[in-house]
Parts: C-alpha cells; sequence; structure tokens
C-alpha cells in the first residue's frame, strides 16, 4: 500500500466536501481527484488538481468570449484538426497537477521534460523514507543485444535470484548506514545521544538510486502529451513507462475527445520520411521498388517495412 | 462598453450555474469570474480560469499528502519566507487564465514574457473589429528630456488637439482602405460583387498599431509576479501599467497572502549593490560618505540616495 | 538595397580581421557571416555569429572528451539516426544569432516561437524609419475560397492597382504624420521650435503593421529546425516563409549533415495517423479499402491520397 | 586527475591547431578552452566552446549592424547599466558550453536550471565509471541546528572516521555488485560467459548519489549568473558552490566587464523590502525605530541588522 493510514485519512478529507465553482468541471477526474494509483512497488500518481476540459481548447481555440463551444461533433473535428496539424497552442490551455512518488533514477528520467513545473522532496531538509525498488522477477531482464539501451530476455533461476538478493541486500544495507551516519532513525529519533550526526545533505548521498522519491510535477497538456508520445512508446524504460500509461488512462477521463485524437494521431502514428513516401506510392502503383535504389539505408528501409508490412 | 450585448449574454450564461468540485476554490475570484474589467478605451482583461489558491503553494512547498496547511500563521509565514527568499518553484503551481483586449503596440510589449501561454485572434483567418485607442487628454504626453524612453509633460492646446485629429483620423482611414481592400465590410458583407478582395493576411497590413487585439493568456503564479514586478512599475508604459494595475486588484482577490507578501518584497522593494549597502551601513555608523571614495558613479550615488533619502 | 552605405561600411570593417580560435569553425558560414541577403523589398537576413558545426552535434551525443567524432560517414549515420528518432538534445548545443529587419506584421508571427532570445529596435527609444512593405504584383492574392487562412489567385487590373496604391498612399500618411506628431524628423532634426512633440512611445502607435522593425534573434539548432518545419512549409504565409528559405540555406552552409537529414526526415515528411497506416498496409497487400471502413473522415482520406498518391 | 592519459591526449589535440574566425574571440577564455578545471576529489568543468563577449551585449542592446561598441568606458556604462536595471535580453546574446563531471547528488540539484541545454553520460547505454565523491575531512558536517537545510560544526575523531569508512566501503560494495549484476567489468570485459548479465539500465540503480555521471550544459550569460547568484551563494550546498566558485572564473576571463557589474549588482547585493528601506530611511534621518512598529517581523528584523550593521 503506498499512503498508510494518515496519509489515506488525509485525502479521505481532501474528498469529503464539494465546493461550488463557475469553472469547468472534469467529472470524471473529479471521481478520482487525489486519489493514488499504485505504481511499482512503492510507487504512485495521484491527480491533485487540474484546469479546463476539452472545451477550454475549443475556447481558445475560437478566443471566444463565452463557452465558445457548438454541437459536440463541431467541437470534437476541430480539436482532432488542430491535434493533426500541430497547432499546439489551445492545448496549452489545460494545466494538470499531479504528486507522484516514484525511484530516483526514474526521476533523472523524468526530470529532462523542461516545460513543467516541479516541487520535490527535499533530502537536504529531511529523512528520506526506507522504500526502495525492487523489480518484479518478469522485469529482471539482461541487457539487449540488438538494442543497446533495451532489455533483453528476462533472467531465470540462479542468476535472477541472486541479482534480486543484492539489490535488497544492498539497499538496506546503505540505508542502514545512512541512519547510522545521521545518527537518526527514519522517524527522527537520534540514536546515539553522543553523536553529532552527519548532515542530511551529505547522508543523502550514501542511499542508492533505486530509492524513492516523491515531487509535485506540474503540466499544460500539450506537454503532457509530449511526455506521454516518448514515455508511453515501447521504446522507454519500463519503469517509467509504467508511469505514463497510467496516465494515459487520466488523460482519458480529463479530456476524452483530446485523448482519442492524441490515440489516433499521435501514439498510434509514424513519421515516414520524404524518401520513405515515395516508396510507398511507387508500390502503390504497382512498381517494384528495390532498397538500393529507393535512397534508404537498410536500417531505413526496415524500419520502413516494420511499419507498413 | 467593451463587450457587445451578445457577449455579455454570454458571459452572464457562464456564470449562470455553479458545478461541485473536491479543488481548491477561491471564492473572491469566482466572484469576477469571466466578468470584464474595462481597460484604456475599449480594452477589457477578464479572467476565464484558475487553479490553485494560497493553500496551493503552502501544499507544494511541503510535497504533502493532505491539505499541506498548518494554523493560516505559519502558512503566512512560509509563504513570505518563499518569496522572500526567492523559493520560486512552489509559486508555480497557481496558475490563471486571462482573456485581454489590448492595443496591438501593448501586445507586442506584452508576447516579450515568454514563459507563458497564449492564443490570439487571426487576422489571417478574421476580419479585424474597427477598435483603436486614442489616449485620454491627460496621458498625451511629450518625449521626457532626461529619460530617453519616457514620457514628460502633457501637450496642451493646439498640439494636443492637434494630435488627437491626426491619429483618430488615421486610424478610420486605414480601417475603410483595410475593409475596401477586403472587399468586405467590419461584418463580412461583400462591398463589390465584380472584386475579388485581397486575402486577410495581406489586408490587414494596413491597419495602425494601435489597434486592439485580443488574446488567451494563461501564466503561473511565478511568472505573473515578475510580469507585474516589470509592468505595474512606475517606469513601464502607461497603456500596459493599466492592465497590470488590474492584475494587482485580481492578485489580490485569487491569494491574498501571496499579494501581501509580494507588495512588500517586491514592488516596494530594491535591490541595492554591495557599494550600496556599504554606503548605508557607513552612514548609520554615522561616517561621513563622499561620492567619490564610494565607488558609486554619479548616477549610482542619485539613484541610491532617492531611495533612501 | 538593405543597407546604407554607413552600414555596409561597418559590415565591412567586421569582415576586415580574421582572428585564431580554438573553437569549431563552420567555413562556409564565415563566407558569409554578418553579410545582409536581401528578402522582400527592404528585409534582410544576416548571420552574427554561431557556435558549433556537424561535429558538436556528435561530441555531444558523445558526451566525449575530444572531438568525439570518428568516421564521416558513421558521424553522418550518427546524426540521421539522431534526428529521426527525435533524439533532440544534441541539436541543441548548437546556436547562431541573427540580425534580421522585417515588417511588424512578420514579426509578430515570428516571436510565437517562444524558445529564443530577442533583442529589438525600441520604438519607444528611437524614431522608426520610413520603411513599409508593398507586396510585388505576383503576390498580390486574395483571400483563398477553400481556406480561411490562405490566398487564392492573383488580384490583377485595376483591383491590384488601386491595392497597392492604397497600401502605398496610408503607409506614407501615418509616417507623414508620425512626424508630425513627435514634431522630428526621420533623422531626429527638430521641425517647430514652438512645439513639445509627442512621446515616441505614443507616436508610434500610428504607424502600420507593414513597416519595418528589426532584431537580434538568437536560437539553438533544434529550436531554429522547428521554426524551419513550419515556416518554410508551403502553409506558412508567404513573407514570413521567404525569410524561412533564406534560411534553410544558411542552414546548408553551416551544417551540412544535419540539413540533408533535416530536408530527409522533417521537411519532406509526413506523420501519418495509426488509421492511415492501417489503410496504406491493407492497400500494399492488394486490397480494396472503402474510405467508410477505415475510420478516416473524409477530410483526413483526401489529406491522406494527396500524400500518398 | 580527473582525466587519463588518452582524454588528456584529445584535449591537446584539441587545443593544438587554432582556426581563422570572423567571430568575437575571448583570449583568455582560449587560453583555458577545453581543460578540465578539477573539482573535488574526481570532478572537474571544462569549456568547451562559446559565443560573444561582452561586446556581443553592447552590439544586441544597440541593435547594431556593425561591431556597435563605442569608447570602453561608455560600453562598460552600458552594461553596468543594463545590468543594474534588469534589462536582461542582451546578456541571453552569449553562449557558453561546458563538460562537467560531477556527483549524481550533485547534477540533480543542477538540473532543476531548466533554461539550459544538457547532453547526459547514459548509464541506460554504457557502464559507469567506478568513481565517487568522499568528502574531504574539513567538509563533513553535522547538521545545522539553526537550518533545517544547512551544516553545523564539522565531525571530527572517531564519528568523522566511521563516516568516511561507511561512505567509501558502501560505495565500493555497489559497485561491485553492480558489475556483478551487469556480469561486465568497468572495462566491458563479460565477467562469466554463463551468465547473462542484467540490463544497464536496471543494474545503475544499484549505484549511490555519490557517483559521478558527466555532461554537456550549455546555457546562455543571463541563465548562467542566474545559476551562479543562487549556486555561488553561501547557502548553498558546498558540493555545488565549488563548480559555481570555478565557474565566476570562467565568467572573469570570458566577459570581464559583465563579470565586474555582476559582482557589484548580484553578487553582493541584497533587496531590502518596502519596510525595511523605511526603516533604513528613518534611521538614516536620526529617529529611532522600534522593530514593533516597523511591520517587521523579528526574523526580518533580524536579516535586516545583519545585512546592514
Amino acid at each position: 500500500m503506498p499512503l498508510n493510514a494518515q496519509q489515506l485519512a488525509e485525502v479521505a478529507d481532501l474528498r469529503a466536501e464539494k465546493r461550488p465553482t463557475l469553472r469547468e468541471v472534469s467529472p470524471a477526474l473529479e471521481d478520482i481527484l487525489y486519489q493514488p494509483l499504485p505504481i511499482l512497488d512503492h510507487g504512485f500518481i495521484r491527480v491533485v488538481d487540474y484546469m479546463g476540459t476539452d472545451a477550454a481548447i475549443v475556447q481558445a481555440a475560437r478566443v471566444s468570449y463565452g463557452k465558445g463551444t457548438k454541437k459536440t461533433q463541431e467541437d470534437a473535428g476541430l480539436i482532432r484538426y488542430l491535434l493533426r496539424h500541430r497547432h499546439t497552442t489551445p492545448f496549452e490551455m489545460c494545466e494538470i497537477k499531479f504528486h507522484i512518488k516514484l525511484p530516483i533514477f526514474v526521476a533523472r528520467q523524468w526530470i529532462r521534460h523542461r516545460t513543467a513545473n516541479v516541487n520535490e522532496y527535499s533530502g537536504r531538509y529531511s529523512i528520506m523514507d526506507r522504500e526502495f525498488y525492487i523489480p518484479a522477477p518478469e522485469q529482471l531482464a539482461c541487457q539487449s543485444v540488438t538494442n543497446r539501451q533495451g532489455r533483453g530476455d528476462v533472467l531465470e533461476g540462479a542468476e535472477a535470484a541472486r541479482v534480486l538478493q543484492l539489490l535488497r541486500d544492498d539497499a538496506n544495507q546503505v540505508y542502514n548506514n545512512y541512519e547510522s551516519m545521521l545518527n537518526e532513525s527514519e522517524d527522527g529519533t537520534v540514536i546515539d545521544e553522543g553523536k553529532k550526526g552527519l548532515a542530511r545533505e551529505l547522508a543523502r548521498m550514501n542511499l542508492s538510486l533505486n530509492y524513492y522519491t516523491q515531487w509535485y510535477w506540474k503540466v499544460d497538456l500539450h506537454n503532457l502529451m509530449h511526455f506521454l508520445k516518448l514515455r508511453a512508446d515501447p521504446h522507454a524504460q519500463y519503469e517509467i513507462r509504467v508511469y505514463a500509461e497510467a496516465m494515459l488512462d487520466i488523460l482519458k477521463a480529463w479530456v476524452p475527445t483530446t485523448h482519442q485524437a492524441f490515440m489516433d494521431y499521435r501514439m498510434g502514428a509514424a513519421e515516414i520520411s520524404a524518401k520513405g513516401l515515395e516508396v510507398i506510392r511507387r508500390k502503390l502503383r504497382g512498381e517494384t521498388v528495390e532498397r538500393e535504389e529507393s535512397g534508404l539505408t537498410k536500417r531505413e528501409w526496415d524500419e520502413l517495412f516494420a511499419l507498413i508490412g
């Protein structure tokens, strides 16, 4: 369970009372507001605030005085047109804020998305939790032999068991020594009154990258979709992809029309090069096309046919 | 009146019905939501959406699971501490969206603030309104003789009257010819069926920079305060300052604790250089300080004493 | 000629003497450094500084200690791979700075690209030049009937002549009155010693949007390519496209390998939706595909077949 | 020695030959170009490219056709004026690129500065080096009792020795197990042909936050100064401050006039609140001012007098 009893009580408290607003409301997002969706072994993601719905995109695109919306179908058509033709600014008019608990090595990938706002839990100021990520056995993959930054087969048997043991033991040991150097235990109790304890900003360096951190992360809808395009992609590392996949569900609850357009035009789409398009045109005309005359390298040719069969 | 009857009806419609939400609500901002505040002769500013309140700043700074707020005074102390010490990221957790009507020459200054989201009314796509800015007589200032980018005394008598007449006549004439080139009047009626009409994206170039445009502008609280610090400053051009001043009132309604801290630590504050601080220290010790030995230029010295009397 | 004699002398002076550097040098860019390339009737674009070459991309992608480059072909392969798979950060390691003279209505489109650095000539501080844009006769297009933000046929005969006359007359008149209100002529001479003259920051509002402004504009290679993808596109307005096209030539001189990859994978490329890809797959397998069963709208279907013939 | 023999040879190779350029050159920066300045026990910082000098700031501020520079003193006056009055855009016209080796926990603070370009060494793709940070004894501080995110006294004797031993042992152990899980040693040699080895993107999570990473980091001069203002400040964590201090020296070599203005108006400066300014004014007039009537809290009052004596 990613939240303890007190934290769950705080969430329940936040969900106890509705207040009236004149703003656009997303009922499906209200249903899950503040509630943690568990990710990995100790992580979670939860929506803590949002601004706008599909209607806000239409309203901004039309720079309207009122709702700016017309018939549902017209609105959907506009949203799909905007997304298809990369008119991105209306999507920036919606905003969402998450509270996320995630391993530090995932946080290091995540933070590379710069167009977002972040407040992270501070290991200079506070004691870190004793929570670290251990992959599930089916995620314990070996290095890919074909892709230098990917995974291959899953480790099995003794090798798998040994890896899990090493990860667990080292994580526990570095935390034990973290407490020992701090001269404080996880709950802040002083261990030995006769010692000073190392500064938190220093002691934290002993923790390993699978330790969990947490942050508030706020992003506009356009940049969220950019994040999801990259991180929900099958080539993204599994440990960040599971967060992105949960966010796809959140996207669907929040802005269903945009979500559908995003799935059609971004997630499942592919960019085909000028030379690739020419190959397709020729083949559709019934011509035989050889790789050598196409201008494509072997790799590009293979990528193209992996795509169009 | 900046909005016509239909637009006012659309605003009234938006304000007709409240919906329940679990999000933080700013009651004082709800009171003015969607309603245009008139600025200059034809402009306005109105809030069309917002995310967060003072509480969201506290919540993010504490990366909290629940409300994150403690006693009102503790929360205010934290907000003031954050602002005083430029811990800016918690202020990025609040967001506000405006619909603004403003002269193009003001829009050209405004857009230089890059960390914001914008959707502008398109003169490629639509016909521009026949609305242009004419300064009120008390704003008809001559060029400052001491500040190359400022205003001096107000023009009077015949010179003032002539300037107003020229501005008005030229603005009307360029719009008449805009319609004529378009072969369409403001409401879209074709003028002469025998003509084709110049493309909108070209005809608009004949309009002058005092014509009004409008946009949706969305910004986070940190960047809004940065905008206000620069644009509500007495050295800002009057025509953008009036928008900033109206936004200060909106800030006060939205996040009153942050507004108070902003007025104390930013708007009324001054940055004093290392050498300036040394002058103050010496004078407070009762020493006589000469400009020549202070390391300050004449200009810096004068700026310092304009500030500290 | 966009530069006057004095300005040309200043450019010649900048080009007079080479200095030794240990940095990467782009010989083809050095050949045109500082020299204005004329655009439209009074505009220009010129490169005033740059950082990095194709080699810098390779070096950054490899986080190398030395040159980081291997065989030319391997380097080209890496650059093409990075661009194809949207690994964008290595392209951000190159930077270029332009001095550009452009009509204000073009500048208003241009400035929407936010990830760049800008210093614009100030009409608050200085008198604007009497230079305005008048379209060449072959650019005097009517409004498109099929695309609400595009151009159709070219105006001809009396209508064309009248439009050109109106544009020219209005532009001259607003400048005459600009000088008159300033009580200064273009070169700064006071017109009537008995008058005060309107402040520059106010008088400039009488100028029309076809007046030229100028700025220094600095951007990294990734964001430059994003700009070019949008603005060298046939759907971009002609008056900004001509600047983008000149910048494509500059790109070719500066980073030839990246330029080639950009032309292959971006400029001539197209993004095809999930459903569009499925249509292609089925047709390549020899199936007959009807629009109705494809899940594509009429508009999407037409866009797809306009692309793949 | 932060670089090995091969790396030093690569640096020497880069420094072997100068090439002619028409761009502005900073001779003092050329002197140190590519050369690593050692930081901490295994880190370094080195300049790998730059664009512009003090002259570029003047040139951009004047939107000039030529050098844009006048007398040295006038140029310095302009730069100082721009910095004093926060006219920041001309400083964005200079750019610098660093290659930096730094502990991961420092990198995590550093990356929060978003307006910069980064390419980091990839632990998904490559094996990390066996290099970790161990504080020098005089940096082994205990937690501050007055400042929750700072350091207090230095640990001594047995406690200090034990902390150093724990840090060293844990760092070595997690690396040993990293190699073991990878089934590869640091140089890429396979350890046991009978095993598959864990994927690099997973194994790296066992490393601790004091392990070194490295990146190319590129930033404009305005954002660099913002970074230095925060990170060369005495309240910044020591381990990032030493990098910032080295960059202050680089700043001085690169843009000496800007460096001097920065030291005067930013590094040594302080922002004083509206109420604080009023206290100073009254005291300079010879009045007695009590804290209670000043409107300042105890904390603010103490901060003010710590500043002005």
